[in-house]
Parts: structure tokens; sequence; C-alpha cells
């Protein structure tokens, strides 16, 4: 039977991999939403708006190495523009299908709904070009060649792709033909016998040396190819701000979180007392160079990224990172004569039951609370650089929003995360600014029959605002005060634990009653206003 | 004293007549949200997030004549973006103010966060053009040229304006300059004349005619002016779906909705049976065109918009709207021969106390419950349908997104055209499914002490989007179900009226309350799955 345009499409997502499509309908997608609806093995995924979906679809890309989103046009994919951005930043692959109106009112410039009323329909697919790879207007004509084109772009730079489709295509039957081949880059093989040669010889002569894995080692499925260079090389790792967890905390050859001068001062010596430092997939941004305080010469970086690698201040073009990792742990030698500063976990401080919860008593009992495997998502702000140092479990994964940083991310993102990891246990750690912006969606946690636990920190403001400013007390950082603990209920989540910890005492109860609970979780953590981890101290003293 | 950037952007709005800005304030903005705070004259109105924020400063503007929104770069101006594109739409003017990363960072490159991680900055900006009338990035230098060239094109085409600033650069002193005149734009005297002499005569020697004012007479404050148009030609006017109340109901002239085929047919074969149908400020878009329903022959019709008038196939450019209405009101014969169908309001439907609550119920019972000069603003959906027959008392004034339609914009720009309208009773009618999308918004009227009435509509799902497919049960348009009548209460609203209606009985109980509660008000009014008004009905059967 021939296939139509959009069911050609959802084959091939299927083929990949996807099972759930993240959403909200719309008049000029009902035809691509029927079609989700129809295929018995794809599920609706209904979010509360559009941005919610993005995010979502985020977090299910960051577990199952891609997703798919569906808006339909002007208003929802406008909607969603900032988190396909925050994908596309943080390399997390995310197929946006757009429905877009019939090619009949397209071609008589038709002044319809959901446009700007100018009789153009090009406008919002220019404004997503700077924020996807790919992108492709589908005709029943181009489908096969498109489609595949946009897939291979996708897979290959591992980034959103834009997908739009006319109303009256939708379910047109494609015409046949062959996709041209879209061969996956491939390295140059001089180039690449020079840099593996150059890599092995630096990281052999460095006086001192240690390895840096980054982001891009897990958006490029490089976990275990990265952590054999490890093994081969017997040098000691660091871990940037975004880049925490890419390889597990447990191995004896992880030393903890380097953030420039901000933190772990044993650790900022001895990296930056290296001659040679291999960063693989790092991304040297701000946040992750601890606000530009990382004193590292260029000259002593080598850093592997997906297409390049660069070498002290050369730069080497089409090489593809596998191929890198592959040769260097074929051909590392062992160094054992290279130790880093012993590993340092926070302490947890002594506390009376009814004592407020401090900030360094907060992150203590998550780092007891966190179980191997874990899928942990943290909202860009005060529980993030509370949580940076703290060692995590085997296979714990924790996930941020690092270099993007829209804040508000996390609540939508754990939920795409737990519908992609229904066997593991999803935490959601956020404060209650970023929570504000898209609390709506923990309804759906529980609509997909989800079990989260969510930690939402209320400490009456946007903290770290207050701590990036030098005058603390502005009034735009105070937030309206709202009864976090009872909004479960109130979006339909029936049965959850949901609870409010004020004391010490209080919250080493409900962590402990956590271990048992069967259903969803929800605590409000209320901490004094500015109780900020150490980290974030650092940090303002450092503006 | 020498002002500094910010200080010279903030007095012109100032001047313009802005008090309140909305947003969301982030590190690179930190230095304009300190400005605002620290201006005595100028409140700074945080939001949930960004979307939310840039609806409200819409609906603020539709109140204002104009509002300023600030956020923060990447994350905080994309979050924002489908509301500015809304504004363009529609024609309301927003100044949406950036703050941007240091010149310093910008120029060498720096990987910062809220970018795309490639070292450029002008991306946004750039994404932005299509949904601005003007843009400008400030610097010291540039300052006074660049705020009147943007505020001039601001003023001149009421439309949303994008201004950013380099965090370096917003307390620095501006350099004195002259700012080049930006003249607003003058018509064409000859022309006018033709054009004017024209329609005088089209409208002299017409056999029937009438007149259709049209949403841009609102949004270029020319009521009175069209007003007194109307009364000088002796004619009778429609409005359509967006243009709804831009001139008062009251009028003895005024026939009622046209709206193509679907509603009203003594008002369509009257309109569509005129030799010469003057439009004022009118958008020929879809909805108000009645789904395309409408039976109007173009040779029939003259529209007067902004800086454009169309008679008939002929096109003149270069007039001003105002002129030619005020030639018009001096000009025109008045005519006393032509007489439309005499206006019919919906009627009341018998009900027991403990009927459920029905469409027809529903809207009458709106329409017994309106005041003069109240603010109702009203998202897309099955509210809208309901409301458009209804005549509105005099003053009262409807709002709706009628060409943009991005749903969940009514809960946010309520809470603006609130803050805009301190004296005025403000109605939000919004339907669950749209209210999903912003809810979380209601906690700031609370905030800032305002006291809205609150209408949402709890049918099981988006009902508009069940009547505007062939096949109404798919699930994407299921919704989680939620106490809505409970949120508000966490949201923070302490002592609000919060209930839930689900009888006619309840519905007629809570109506007379409303009318002595001295607090904010928020009820949930529970109908049917498929109870929808006549004109979502006719809408269903067009397809």
């Amino acid at each position: 039977m021939p296939q139509t345009v959009i069911q050609y499409l959802l084959n091939r997502l299927k083929q990949l991999g996807i099972r759930d499509i993240f959403g909200v309908p719309g008049d000029y997608a009902f035809p691509i939403n029927n079609a989700i609806c129809d295929d018995k093995e794809l599920r609706w995924i209904g979010c509360c708006n559009e941005l919610n979906a993005a995010y979502a679809a985020d977090g299910y890309a960051r577990i199952n190495g891609m997703s798919a989103l569906s808006t339909t046009y002007g208003v929802g994919e406008l909607s969603a523009l900032c988190g396909i951005a925050g994908s596309y930043a943080e390399h997390n692959l995310v197929f946006h299908i757009v429905g877009m109106p019939k090619m009949q009112a397209q071609e008589r410039h038709a002044i319809v709904h959901h446009t700007l009323g100018d009789g153009e329909f090009d406008t919002f697919m220019t404004m997503a070009t700077p924020v996807v790879c790919a992108k492709a207007m589908l005709t029943p004509e181009n489908c096969i060649q498109e489609v595949e084109r946009v897939i291979a772009a996708a897979l290959e730079y591992h980034r959103p792709a834009y997908i739009a489709i006319p109303h009256n295509y939708v379910h047109e039957n494609i015409v046949p033909s062959t996709a041209s081949a879209n061969l996956p880059v491939k390295s140059n093989h001089e180039a690449l016998e020079e840099v593996v040669s150059a890599i092995v010889n630096k990281l052999s002569n460095a006086k001192k040396a240690c390895i840096m894995p980054g982001i891009l080692v897990d958006r490029f499925g490089l976990k275990d190819l990265t952590t054999a260079v490890v093994t081969a090389s017997g040098l000691p790792y660091v871990t940037m701000a975004l880049d925490k967890s890419v390889l597990d905390e447990t191995n004896p050859s992880y030393l903890g979180l380097y953030i420039g001068q901000l933190a772990n001062p044993e650790i900022s010596e001895f990296v930056e007392s290296c001659d040679c430092i291999l960063a693989i997939g790092s991304i040297l941004s701000d946040t992750n160079m601890g606000g530009f305080t990382a004193k590292l010469d260029k000259s002593h970086i080598i850093n592997i990224i997906p297409y390049d690698v660069h070498i002290g201040y050369a730069d080497y073009t089409n090489l593809k990172m596998s191929d890198v990792l592959e040769e260097l742990a074929k051909r590392l030698h062992k160094r054992t004569d290279v130790r880093g500063p012993a590993a340092k976990s926070p302490t947890t401080p002594d506390v009376d039951a009814d004592d407020p919860i401090t900030a360094d008593y907060l992150y203590a009992s998550y780092a007891k609370f966190f179980k191997p495997d874990d899928v942990i998502i943290v909202d860009s702000g005060t529980s993030f650089y509370g949580l940076l140092p703290i060692f995590l479990p085997k296979g714990a994964r924790f996930h941020s929003q690092t270099l993007w940083g829209a804040i508000g991310w996390a609540t939508p993102s754990s939920f795409g995360a737990a519908l992609a990891a229904p066997n593991r246990r999803v935490i959601l750690i956020t404060g209650e600014g970023a929570h504000q912006m898209t609390a709506q969606e923990v309804s759906h946690f529980y609509r997909y029959g989800l079990k989260p636990i969510i930690f939402v920190l209320n400490n009456h403001g946007y903290l770290i605002e207050r701590m990036l400013s030098k005058k603390i007390d502005y009034y735009y950082n105070d937030l309206t005060q709202w009864q976090y603990h009872k909004l479960p209920e109130v979006l339909g989540c029936d049965g959850w634990m949901m609870i409010k910890a004020t004391t010490c005492g209080d919250l080493d109860k409900i962590m402990a009653e956590l271990d048992n609970t069967k259903t969803g979780a929800y605590v409000e953590i209320v901490t004094p206003e500015m109780s900020a981890p150490p980290l974030m101290e650092a940090i303002h003293k450092n503006l």
C-alpha cells in the first residue's frame, strides 16, 4: 500500500526509536495530530503549552537519543522556539514537526489566523533557521528525499531539525523516489594519523596531564569509548559544570568538579599545573570555566569535539570524534605516575532536628539520598550550584542546561525524561522561581502514570540572581508566595505524597519516607532566604 | 546632570505614558532591571515567565496605547517571541528591551551562557526582525538617534519595537547629539482629494451601503473620528469578529456581528446586498470573513487602513487613515434611506435551577452580567464564539486575539489590562485548555492588588478543536482534569471568591454574588463536554 507523507515520516521516526511525540494540537496540525493518534505504535503526549512540550522533548531526547515535537503554525512553533534553541545549543536531537496552512492558502497569500496578516508563509521557518541543523517543507514529491536529508543531518550533528508539512499534503500519497545517499562524514585518514600521533606524544611526554570529558561525549553516545580512553591513559579526570556525570563519578580516576577558582582549590591547582589537558567533547563556556576564573593555558589544551580537534593553537577539521577516540583507546601509553588530589565529598553539618534547613545540610542530604541509575534533572539556579560538588552513585545521570540556561526547563524536561526512562527513578530538583515558569506540567506526570520525586526549593525569590548581583535586595528578585506543596493536588495528581519541609528533622523524615513511597512525590523545601551553597558564595565574591 | 543610556530610554518611555514595565529579570538585564526599580515613577512588574510577560504587555498596550517589556538575552527574548509576534500581527505597541552580554564578550566571541555556544551575538535580534517594526542596539554614542528613530517608527506603525542594550553600556552616560527629525508620514494631498471624492461619490450613489469599522480604528486611536464618519454618513454599521466593540454597540446604527454565512442571516443578506461597503481599518482575514464564507464582491469594498486606501481594485498609498477620516466626516452626505435589519440579542432559554449549564444559557447569562465600561478579555475558543453575538453595554470593550489566535494569551493579557485600567472592571473569560497554558499568572493579580473576575470554562477538553475537526473524539483534545476553582488559593490569592458552577442555579447565584464581591473572583464553569454555542455548531457544519 502506498504511504502518505506523514506515514513515511512517522515510520522513519519509529525506525529511529521514537515512540512518544510531544506537543499541543492545533487546526493546521490536525492531520498530523490525527495520524499520530491513529498510529498504534506511537503515543501523542499533549503538554500544557508548546514551550513546555519543547522542554519535555529535550528531556526525552537526553535519555532516548532523540525525540519529536509537533506544534501548529506560527503561534505553536514560535512558543516552542526557546526550547528548540536550548536543544540546539546543548546538542539534543528534536524533530520539530509543524503543521502549516494549505498550499492553496499559501499560494494565494490568504490572510489567515496564526499569521502576521501579511499573506507570507515562510516567515516562521526562516525565524527558526539559526536554531536547527536542517529544515524542510515536505510535499508528496520531495518527501522521501527531504525526510532522508533532514534525518541524516540531524543524526550527524545531533541537533534539532524542522519539518513543516502543509495541511493538504499530510495525507497525500508520496511519489516514490530514491533518496540521494546521505553518507555520514568520514575522517580524513592522514589528518587522523597526524592528530592521534600528536595527542599520544603530548600525553606521553607531559610532566603532568589529566582528562576532561565533556557534555558532547554524552550527546554523541561516546561514554564507553571515552571511558576506554581514560582507562588506556591511566590519567585522572575532572569534569566541568555542564559535564557532570558524563562518565561515572565512582570511577577511581575521577577527581571531581573543576570550576576555575570558585571551588575545590586542590583540583584547580592540579588541573592548572598540568602541561597537557585532554578535553573530550568539552564546551569551554563561561559557567564551565568558573566565570572565566579558570587559568588554563590554551597551548596546554587538546579538545576533541564532534568534527574537529584543537591541539593548542592548531585546529584540525574533518575528523570524527569517534574515530579519534577509537585510535586513542588503542594507542595511548598507560601512565601510572600522575596522581590528582584525593576526592573529597562535602560533609554533613551537625544540626538539631528543629534547625532551619541550611544549604549545607540540604545538599549533604541529597548526596545521601541519590541511588545508582537515578536520573537527576536540575534547573539552573541555587540547587545546581549546591549539587555540582556531590559525587553521584554509579550510573546516576545529572542533567542540567548549563549553556543555554533557560530557567523553568527542568520541570517539563524531567517529565519527558521520565517517559523515556520508565524504569529509572527520576528526580526533579528546581527552585520556586524556575518552577513558577512551567509548573503546570506537573499534572502530566500523573496523567501518564509516572512517579517522579520532585523537590522545589522555596527561599522566597530568585536566590541565584540575588547572588549574581552586587546589591542583593532589588525587588525584582522577590516572588509571589505560592503554596507549592498543594499544587499537585490542584493539578490533578491524586494520591501523591505532597509535603513541606522547614526543618532538618522534617527533611530527614521525608527523605526516609521517599524510599518507600509508591506514588509520585512533591516536596517543598523551605530554607532561609539567603542560605546559599559555598559555590554560590564564591560566585558572589568573584563579582 | 548627564543621562545614562537607560535613563534616556526610560525617560522617553515615561513621557509617552508608560508607568509599568513587564518582564522577568536575568543577569544580562540586571542593569536594566536595577534602573527600572530605582526609578520612582516606574514599576517593575515581574511575571512568571517571559511569554506571560509579553502577553501581559500586550494587554496593557491595548488599554494604555503602548507598553514595555524587559527580558534577558536569548532565553528570555525567545520565550517572549510568540507574544511579540501576536502584538505585531494585531498592531499593539510593545517596546521590548533586551539586556545583552557586554560588548567585550561580544567582540571576542566569547562562549557564554544564554547563547548557542557559537560566539555569535546578533542571532536573536535577527530572529526577531520579522515581528518588530524597528530595532536597535544602543550605545552611548547612538542612544539619542536610535531611541528617537525606534520610537518614531513604533508610534507611526503601532507595532512592537526591539531595543537591545549591551550590559556595559546601560549605565554609561550618553554622548549628546541631536536626533534626526523623524517626521510622521504625511498624506499626499492630491491623492487624498481623489480618494475622498471617490468615497463620497460611491457612498452617495450606492443603492445600499453600510460601514464596517475594524480593529485598526481601535489601535490607531480613531474611535471618535470613525464614530463621526458613521454619524455623518447616516449609514448602519456591522462589525466582524476581531472588530467587536471597536465602536459602541449601543449606537442605534449598529446592526451586530457580520461573520459570513455562519450566523445572523439577516445581517449577512443585508451586507452582501450592499453595492458599497466602507470598511475602516479592517483586516479581511479567515475568521473575520466567517471562514471565507463571506460573499463580498471586492469591487464593492472600500477599505481605509493606516497608510493605504483600497477602493475596489484600486490601491492608493501614502494616505493617513486619520486624514481620510477627517475629510470624510466633513464631506459625507447623510443618507437616511438605508436601513439594516433590526438588531437581535440572543434570548435566554428557560431552565430549571439544577439543569446543567448549556452554552445557550451561559452566554445569555454573560449578556446580562456585563456592565458599561467593562474590559472583557476573551481567549480564542468556545467562549469567544459564544460571546461574539452579544450586544455589549456602552463603553464596554471586548478584547480578543482573533488574527494571531494564540490560546493562553487571555490570562496574562487580562492581568496587563487590569494594571492599565485600575478603575474599570476587568473580566477574563477563558477555556480550561487555554488557561492551562498560562494559568500561573493568576497569582499576579493578587500580588498587585487587582480584583479581576475570572471565568474558566471547563468542558473536559479543547471543545473548539473538537468542533473544528470532522472527527470529534481524537484523544489529543482531552485534557488533564485540574481542580480549577482551587487554583488561586494555591497560587497565593488569599481571600478571593473561588467557586465552581455546575448547574444553572449555581451560575445565577454566583453571577448575583459577583455584583457585590469586593475581592478578586475565580469561577469554574462546568458544562457538558459537547455543549457548543450556535456559531461553533455552524463552523462545524461548514467544514
